[in-house]
């Protein structure tokens, strides 16, 4: 267990400190309930989402471990503090509270990588109403992106079945939410990432070789694959789709010879031309030479190419996106907060189209005896009850502010990555439908008991 | 000028490197060049858009300030050195190459804030092949979010008129990602954001008061307004739909006064309840409170509130995420490189439906003596001629190395939000349109002179 200090960060990031990634209204408010004498009530927050994006039938948890990192670095040091006094954000009480702020509740929730559905409860924050309060946008940004990518990821990798994905959308998103991209798909099933970045941040493998600059740069297409080859050895990947697909081809295995690793093809019709490029390849006695695609691809195109010869697939944009949900429309809400007599209330606001359901949320998944699961059950008030073939799913991750092992760091995404493929491992079959649908189990509460 | 010193760094980001911010085969490219004796060949790099987002009338450039800002911190230290030698990414020739890097060559092209169209040669980045390949993911990764952001604010402000717009999306993007997009919104018109770390980074107006929460932290809602007014004063803005807005409403005016500075609707048909508000508080007498409303407002949401007695706009995921288009699908290309003599060739690619154009480009937009656009004129390799009523649209940043003052920094900011204001206002009054269409104006290349 480590304390949430700042000197033992995890975080690997290279933010002083996160406390200013929050919207203004979480101090205002702060500000408000410290004079009115309520910051102190016993509060508990939920994270979850009403619906999965339009047509989905799961979701999967990302930046769980992220977030955990983050929270040590959650910490308004002088120059925070300095802002706030400066620009009359809050009052010098406030201040006070927040130079001395750190995170002393509890927090629990979804292991990262497991499949979540409407309305699970994915991450629950208990303490003051005040130290709880203040993290809601920080925990709403990073659990929106990296779940939305781990979503549209695990899609893609689905459909990609044994061969593997390799995440290259740095370009097309934020540079810093590029790195936490690479890290959420590599959760859902992604062998491996453009981002270095990500490598070195996250320890998670990255790869690449060479783009249509590197031949242009040449004097020919032939000069540009031998200096490739020169210095990177004939294993590795050549891009054959600068001018023309069949005489690139040619020269590349002229080139390397048999131990030419892969081409790549990056435009046209990919399933007619990996066709034509592998009968090639075969022609020439290039059997081992791979087919790497990687055009505008999605869950879609890539189930597109599943009868195709292709070895693996780049995902660029459609990934770095979420693939047409960029966001896992998740809300963190107040459900429960003790009274002046400290015993804890329900809350819920009656909000037209944006009613909550009071009370604190624990859940598990209804599993049957053969292990497929069968429902979310989300007890109110209450653990719901395991048949002996279900499995609970809130995992602790911090306990009266410390902690708890195993949940940031490389490690946890290699173990997040194992939870991901357990956890879609159990679900229906239907899980894999990329067709538009419901979600592939239902969500239940179970109310109150007596 | 200042010199792209990592010590006189401008960026206001908590990042010591922004160099691993990069893909991996920017520097296996690299590496291939220095060994085959091409990485010094002069070379012209050009940003661009195949196309608009799907309908999109025109798009509006951001990230250009971060971007040079940053540029000042893509050094590779050793801690950089460290994990490209230990993951073995390149060589040792390269890494000393790398250990040496700061750029020195030239950056020009459009001003933060301009409209840009189909083809718009909107960075030209010219230097050795080394160092401009080299930023390839780095520039892109900005431009093309920031600039998705900026393009979908600028709908949102047209859509709002004289209303003030909000940026509140924070929560529905990555955390960095968040305080990028409140620097792009204000850039496209918007008046402030709820992102404090984007008021501290970029000096832009932050605001907010209270969520839900705060109401149902307290035993009542008069009790939360109570304690919301007595922080905040009777100018602040009351969230009045936790439970029944008109009953919200009376308590708030009861509370507060004619002093009452707002309240906030956040749910529901929003121009049926903010007339029967307006009507409510008129009858009380609070004729100066305004109106603001925030339920998953976009463009034509704002549009549609139009007639509505609206007096602000509060937009969260659908800036945040560029409505429907989160990235800019902009794409950096070699148009033009030195050969063995020193001579440039313009340089191209023939991939099928990727193919690119060529040379070195300059633009300026055409105008009628009325001042109104007319076309994106595009020369390849000469300045189109200003016949007067035109706009040269290229702009020196980075000359020989130094980048030129005025770019970066808060004073950026307010630039850039000038010329946008500027640059669509020059556009043919179609530019509203909020409905799918082609370009407001066309692109029209020059070709090279004789």
């Amino acid at each position: 267990m480590t304390s949430l200090n700042p000197s033992q960060s995890a975080s690997g990031t290279p933010t002083a400190s996160t406390a200013l990634f929050t919207d203004r209204y979480e101090l205002t408010m702060l500000q408000a309930a410290l004079h009115s004498g309520t910051a102190f009530r016993s509060s508990v927050f939920e994270v979850f989402a009403r619906r999965l994006p339009e047509g989905r039938r799961y979701g999967v948890v990302g930046g769980t471990g992220r977030l955990l990192a983050g929270l040590a670095d959650f910490r308004f040091g002088d120059a925070e503090l300095g802002f706030l006094a400066e620009q009359q954000v809050v009052n010098q009480q406030t201040l006070d509270f927040l130079a001395d702020f750190s995170f002393t509740g509890n927090i629990y929730g979804y292991a990262e990588g497991e499949a979540y559905f409407p309305n699970s409860p994915i991450l629950v924050v208990e303490g003051s109403f005040a130290e709880a309060c203040i993290l809601e946008t920080y925990v709403l940004s990073i659990l929106n992106h990296d779940s939305a990518i781990a979503s549209a990821a695990s899609r893609m990798t689905s459909a990609a079945g044994d061969r593997p994905c390799i995440e290259m959308g740095s370009r097309r998103t934020h540079e810093e939410s590029a790195v936490s991209a690479a890290r959420a798909a590599i959760i859902a099933g992604f062998a491996s990432t453009s981002n270095l970045e990500a490598g070195r941040r996250f320890g998670v493998p990255t790869v690449g070789t060479a783009a249509h600059s590197f031949t242009l740069l040449h004097d020919s297409e032939r000069a540009a694959f031998q200096a490739q080859i020169a210095a990177q050895g004939p294993g590795t990947t050549l891009l054959v789709d600068t001018y023309d697909v069949p005489a690139a081809v040619q020269t590349a295995v002229e080139l390397a010879g048999p131990e030419l690793g892969a081409v790549r093809l990056d435009s046209g019709d990919l399933v007619v031309q990996a066709r034509q490029v592998r009968a090639q390849l075969d022609a020439l006695g290039n059997l081992n030479t791979r087919i790497v695609v990687t055009s505008d691809l999605d869950e879609f195109a890539i189930a597109a190419l599943a009868a195709a010869p292709v070895d693996a697939y780049g995902v660029g944009t459609s990934v770095a996106t979420g693939s047409g949900a960029p966001t896992a429309g998740m809300v963190y809400k107040l459900v429960s907060r003790s009274g002046d007599d400290g015993e804890f209330v329900s809350v819920a606001k009656a909000s037209k189209n944006k009613a909550s359901v009071g009370g604190r949320k624990y859940a598990l998944r209804r599993r049957s005896a053969a292990g497929v699961a069968q429902a979310e059950v989300i007890g109110i008030g209450h653990r719901p009850e395991d048949d002996g073939d279900d499995r609970p799913l809130m995992q602790d991750f911090v306990v009266d502010g410390l902690l708890q092992p195993g949940w940031t760091g490389p490690e946890a995404v290699l173990r997040a990555a194992r939870r991901h493929q357990e956890s879609t491992a159990e679900l229906p079959a239907s899980w894999r439908q990329l067709q538009r649908g419901e979600p592939v189990i239902p969500t239940e509460y179970e109310a109150p008991k007596g």
